[in-house]
């Protein structure tokens, strides 16, 4: 198997765990966390959009010859740590968690999306669609922020351990899979500073803009 | 609002419960217990059905004129109890209560539909589709029972605990909800003996079913 297939089921693969997890965890959150009976209906309305984003990654990689279960058996460690270490502890952690920390996710797969064939990066982008998670976290966090500013500073805090959680996960999954990491960055990680540069200053923007969304200044 | 509106705002609000609270446990099932990626990924497909399922009634509520949290607020007490007492200690338990606890549940929903409109009659049976759900659970267990036959003592006594619990909170919910009740039994609750008995044994008759068919004598 070439470099690039592997990247492709590795690129397949990890967003397929991805969003099987995101699927779980959100069903969880919405059994556990959510105030009221149509805020868990609507939290598993996000859980179950996720759950279709899976299918479409597991019925390609089906197609493609691949085993779904081996393809996403490389990622479950840090996926799982990185659940395990950001347990959101209440509502808004549990939206913030769903908007920032999925969002800057979604940003390393677009990321590697940009270097694979054109049906595989049409692919992607169905299975990143928002389908109304970023509105449904921001009007919510908005609208809790508005009765109660001082909430802001903890949730700020909240979001950096997110992603400082998630570049550490990201950084672990690109040294155990070179072919993956060879997709976000020619030749693979570490080999262009210039480019992992750039890489970050995008990432960077794109996160800095959902923390204005939240109405959070957005971390360093 | 007449006893048969109520009754049937009741009807879709309990299924519409049950269904939601059927995804979330079910999502929770496939997080912790599921033994393989393989496993966690169909039992979250069976939870994505029963999604699927919620947002029908939800939809049908909203479109009668009823808030659909006010018409499931009634019966929060019920399921939430009822998944209490009837947590899942291990997959095998999970896959009996996925296939006898909401079999069981479905045969009182199917009773209650008997009397209300064809329109309302066709919406709960397209709720209550199987979609795969039963066979899921079948195939496993009786795979699992195939090589280890010890187990099935154990889980038939797993799934009279489940029946018991789930008569005890139907048994609570009729008395609450006297127009669903009404829709089980002409005149509620207690006033027909000869019609609760028949009831009672079209019930027993499709839970014998199902006990067979995983391999389980059924309960008594």
């Amino acid at each position: 198997m070439s470099d690039t297939s592997t990247g492709v089921v590795d690129l397949l693969g990890v967003l397929a765990y991805a969003e099987l997890t995101a699927f779980l965890r959100l069903a969880e959150d919405a059994a556990t966390l959510a105030p009221t009976l149509t805020d868990r209906a609507a939290l598993s309305d996000l859980a179950a959009v996720e759950h279709r984003h899976f299918r479409l990654l597991r019925d390609r990689l089906t197609e493609l010859g691949a085993d779904p279960e081996e393809a996403m058996a490389p990622f479950v460690d840090a996926f799982d740590s990185w659940h395990a270490l950001t347990r959101p502890s209440d509502w808004l952690e549990a939206l913030v968690k769903a908007y920032v920390g999925t969002g800057i996710a979604m940003d390393f797969y677009r990321e590697a999306a940009r270097r694979v064939g054109p049906e595989i990066a049409e692919l992607v982008e169905e299975a990143l669609a928002d389908e109304g998670r970023s509105e449904f976290a921001v009007e919510r966090v908005r609208a809790t922020l508005k009765e109660n500013p001082k909430a802001a500073g903890r949730l700020a805090l909240w979001a950096r351990r997110l992603v400082g959680e998630a570049l550490s996960q990201a950084h672990r999954v690109a040294a155990a899979r070179p072919a993956l990491a060879g997709l976000l960055v020619e030749g693979g990680e570490g080999q262009d500073l210039p480019e992992i540069g750039r890489l970050f200053a995008r990432l960077t923007e794109e996160h800095g803009k959902r923390m204005a969304a939240l109405g959070l200044t957005p971390g360093p």
